[in-house]
């Protein structure tokens, strides 16, 4: 008899469980390294190209079309609006994970999920960019997300599966918590 | 006699100077609000909407066409390549944002760009994601970023110009330092 794959929210919940015990048999199987290349093309536009990224062991080469972002700024902060500026893709960085974060989870929760939306606003003071202030930050002030989420469970159980996304999400956790850049010259 | 527009980089420099000193006479014209809407669609797919954003003291209008990005996990992380992923898109903002860092501020200092370009990685240990640990963070553990760049400076002067950007660079600022991030139902 065919297998029928057991999907949850589009989420092969086989899959994502069978994903969990080979990390556990094997930690090297979550060791991800992700890389990516920003070409400056004209003012304030560029295009950044997704690399073969590197997990489970071994190089990924299942993009056979290579997946690109474009990034550019509005006219009044002199860009042409060819892309979301780079403040803005990091809202969409945060949505996306938490949009991953909720599906994942809800699925290995049992929880089904009608539909899933998150809105996101960020506050930023150019004083820092312009290099007007040392008193205000260059990033965001602070970023507020609101979700909306139609799903057979409890409001309770959504706001547990929230806590739980909220302290796993990759994003977030970047976000919130400082991390090491390095920036250096090739 | 008309006027010819003072470029440098594909950077009005008029405008750019124009507007330090827009906000040094009203610092509210530097006061940003971005907003965005990421909306689930299936599995690991969304997509993100950009709405009109806040800035100069009114809401911009300038985007007759609706800006995007897609996100989407690759099929071992159990999507289906329909975009780069979140933490991928992290490295594009900031790749995007370096990239309009240095340029802008090239400009600024009359410095000529001919070729520039951020090659980015980031390490991420799937453990905490997954559930299967406490110890790891979620996000990277660190990113990686070397940056090749052809401009009319010697060596000295574009460390210099580095040094700046990322003391001002909103994506750097908001990935090494702490940022409050608010995430509740609506």
């Amino acid at each position: 008899m065919e297998k029928i794959a057991n999907k949850k929210n589009g989420i092969d919940v086989d899959q994502l469980l069978g994903t969990i015990n080979a990390v556990k048999s094997d930690p090297e199987v979550a060791d991800f390294r992700f890389k990516a290349k920003t070409e400056w093309l004209e003012g304030g536009h560029c295009r950044t190209t997704f690399l073969p990224f590197y997990g489970a062991k071994e190089e990924d080469s299942s993009r056979t079309n290579p997946i690109i972002m474009e990034g550019d700024e509005p006219p009044i902060l002199l860009g042409e609006n060819r892309g979301a500026n780079a403040v803005e893709a990091v809202l969409h960085a945060l949505g996306s994970c938490l949009s991953v974060g909720f599906i994942y989870n809800a699925a290995a929760r049992n929880i089904e999920v009608e539909s899933l939306s998150f809105d996101l606003q960020g506050d930023l003071d150019l004083h820092a960019f312009l290099g007007l202030s040392e008193k205000s930050r260059p990033g965001y002030e602070k970023i507020r997300v609101k979700y909306n989420v139609k799903a057979n469970a409890p409001k309770k159980e959504i706001e547990e599966l929230c806590a739980y996304v909220q302290k796993t999400s990759p994003v977030l956790d970047m976000l919130r918590n400082p991390m090491k850049v390095d920036v250096e010259m090739a």
